[in-house]
């Protein structure tokens, strides 16, 4: 048997390989989004394939698994965080090496070609040339999860890649509890006989001053522009390579203000995640963030419970009216608080408001399920979107294009993920709740002073990594488990005093 | 002995991974340059490192390097392209082999270091805070030649790197040929009495109308919108990964609209080239231009024989008015041509007239030559650029931004490279006489139609890529040796004309 001092360096050596790699394939997927001339593609599939191909062959390597089951067999004779890497690295090779090399590849390739096909088939509403596509991710997905956990079903596999221990008896119960408090909730919204108005929203903003509220904005999120920077993409996003390198990226429509500052907010959350992981895991695998709900729970934190709170706005409104004199000109703060939080059965996703947002990922939850246990087919999904659309939200789906197609998750072969956005909003109204508790969040915000806030946050998430299993941070974090009623009561207390109910 | 047949296997597989190393490491030197947060640096460095000893190794490899004798062995066995890419690849191999693993890889990350601080140097007009990193890359890059060629002075071996076979006695000839002619040339210029406007070149340009003519003028050169974009940086540049992706870059001065202008159309030359080598060998090694000097000579070719023409002023003036109508209100478009060809003594290389442009170079040369025999030290480069400006141009040099901080050349380790734009200039002087015996080049520029320059430009030379060497490639071309009486005899002309001298 080998020594255990050979054993760690031999894997902390591979783990640098692995890194090496990942950080090429993550500029390569970032300059894909963002800059590549689409004819580059196919070229850059198969690059990605290569890369791929060797970070699996990296962590299936025979002395690499021999190291980390050495270090395994003797947890107490390396430091925490090493041993922790080894448990961390063999869960991945242990989902790696059920899946053969060869379809390991394949599925590479396939991925980056949805993903192309996808961007073309949105502005042209042509679900029908994305549908081959689709169906060969969701049948490799299937078959993947199958492999891994052969005797567990297979959409729970999906969830648990995403969110360590979550379960679709979890998720029923949860999205239970929500739709049941929300759904009244939205009735008396509507039928209340207040809307505000958000014609201004809509009103022309160009470009170049978008850009300038971009940059205002991230600065705001105390973001350090010496290692972040903002792209413009279809579909925003953020990517990171070590804490050294976040990018966030955003999407200007010239006809609507709140878009791209909410995104750009939004992502700016994901962002201050891993800029304030704890500089000693950095550059190891456990240097990022733990689970996309955690992920997810403070973008939805920052974008919405900060964000869209009305010590924010009153603190933003006069950049606005700087950044947008013409456009602002007859708004008040209050006014674009009340736009910004206009609650009403929509389309998209992404710009949907707090409250019904919960139930667009249902219908995306749903549908998932459905994938998976064999009960809907792929090329029936814009029907049952449409259906679900329907009944969820009481709408109508007038093409895929707003519809199906909308998200790039699928495309990207991200089965699982959605339920995530859902789960991080409750958990950020939870973290809320502590944080008034400790410090005096309102008075920061209302001085654009978000550090205080982003200290807290890094004490109890974030410079922990992935040290922590999700459940066990959040736990910790909450100084007690996770109660979806939180969420449900901050709904229902901002959207009772906001329509005035 | 292997097989030809596994030989000929073993040498493509390799030549694969060496593709997709050298496409990621293209996408991060690009993303650097283009988008990167500078504190990212470090991390891209050692990254780029690891990628580049990767690379070393394959390039060396045992395996490889015995599959690649045994092509070499068996010439007839094998069909000319694999003969041609077993040729190239040992003659890399060979520069390879001869230096270091560890002293590779060291270069690597120097260079990468040395490039990130010569931005920030430049912005700063610091010279001393990037002298250490100069040093560093004269004194390896010096080291190196010698590894490779200890028979041979050490500035031929780098010239020999990007043109083989160029050497000093060739370059002194040159150089010495080109000064006796331009020198008088620029005196009779300065002393006709004659100076053309050029106000209205530094009127305000905004930044969004310099992106549109960017985009008409890469419509113009006839480059595929599916497989180029055009990014933004410091210092202009063009990089392709295979054909299917070509880059451009440019730098958008918005108090001097002629500096975009130039540079894309100077990019968009060196990715005309890429852009038609022949599909047969695009993913091979051979699927590049073929040398420094033969690539300047169609960027340049783009950017001054032809866009500096009075035809191709003539056929785009309507369109920059369009553009620009305040800024052009009062300026015609033979105005324009004499004013994008006004000749005078100035500080800055990459905004010289095509006249005085050779000289910049031979300061270059100079300097290159001192400095690799040993009769110049690093640290008093600055003080000897000044005399050569003052000696050749006459001018004197303010600060180091506008003097030796100006090129990024030397911050990539490229010692060498600046006599092929020199020598380019006049391959492109000797094409332009054999071209308008071919075709109506004059009547097409005139109506803004390329693709006829661009179809006998891929006859001749675009399509053999790596094929031939570049003095074969050339006098192919050339139907007959290279002779820089083209170049001056097209200067005398042209500045005879445009001054009515």
């Amino acid at each position: 048997m080998e020594s255990i001092e050979s054993a760690v360096r031999l894997f902390k050596d591979q783990l640098e390989k692995l890194r090496v790699y990942n950080h090429a394939m993550g500029v390569m997927n970032y300059d894909m989004e963002t800059v590549m001339p689409k004819g580059a593609a196919p070229l850059v599939g198969e690059t990605l394939g290569a890369l791929s191909e060797a970070c699996y062959r990296l962590q299936t390597d025979e002395a690499f698994v021999a190291a980390m089951e050495t270090i395994l067999q003797n947890p107490d004779a390396v430091d925490p965080i090493t041993r922790r890497e080894a448990e961390r690295m063999n869960e991945d090779r242990e989902y790696l090496a059920s899946i053969p090399l060869e379809e390991y590849v394949e599925y590479q390739v396939a991925q980056t070609a949805a993903s192309s096909v996808w961007h073309e088939a949105k502005v042209n509403n042509d679900f029908a040339s994305f549908l081959p596509h689709l169906e060969k991710l969701v049948e490799m997905t299937g078959r993947f999860a199958r492999y891994y956990k052969p005797d567990q079903p297979v959409y729970d596999t999906l969830l648990g890649l995403y969110e360590k221990g979550l379960t679709t008896e979890t998720l029923d119960a949860f999205f239970s509890q929500v739709r049941g408090a929300l759904v009244p909730l939205l009735e008396r919204v509507m039928t209340c006989g207040r809307e505000p108005r958000t014609d201004f929203l809509y009103r022309f903003y160009p470009k170049a001053q978008q850009e300038k509220l971009t940059e205002y904005l991230m600065r705001i999120m105390c973001m350090d522009p010496d290692h972040t920077v903002c792209g413009e993409v279809e579909h925003p996003f953020t990517t990171e390579f070590t804490k050294a390198d976040v990018r966030i990226t955003t999407h200007y429509h010239e006809d609507a203000v709140h878009y791209s500052m909410y995104s750009v907010i939004h992502e700016s959350g994901h962002a201050t995640y891993e800029l304030n992981i704890a500089d000693e895991i950095a550059r190891s695998p456990l240097g990022s963030g733990v689970s996309m709900s955690v992920h997810e729970s403070q973008s939805r934190f920052f974008e919405n419970i900060i964000g869209r709170s009305e010590p924010f706005i009153t603190f933003l409104f006069p950049k606005l009216r700087e950044l947008f004199p013409e456009q602002l000109k007859d708004v008040t703060a209050h006014e674009f608080y009340l736009a910004v939080n206009k609650a009403e059965p929509s389309l998209i996703r992404t710009e949907a408001d707090e409250l019904t947002y919960a139930l667009h990922v249902m219908v995306r939850y749903e549908l998932e399920k459905q994938l998976f246990n064999g009960t809907l087919a792929v090329k029936d999904l814009p029907a049952a979107w449409n259906a679900l659309y329907k009944e969820y939200l009481g709408i109508d789906v007038p093409n895929d294009t707003q519809g199906v197609l909308q998200d790039s998750h699928w495309s990207s072969g991200l089965f699982g993920y959605f339920p995530s956005y859902a789960v991080g909003s409750a958990y950020g109204a939870q973290l809320i709740k502590l944080m008034e508790r400790d410090l005096d969040v309102w008075g920061n915000v209302s001085e654009g002073k978000l550090q205080p806030l982003i200290d807290w946050l890094t004490e109890r998430i974030y410079r922990y990594g992935c040290r922590l299993d999700p459940k066990d941070l959040m736990e910790q974090a909450f100084e007690g488990p996770f109660d979806p009623k939180y969420f449900t009561d901050y709904l229902e207390k901002k959207y009772t005093e906001l329509y005035q109910l």
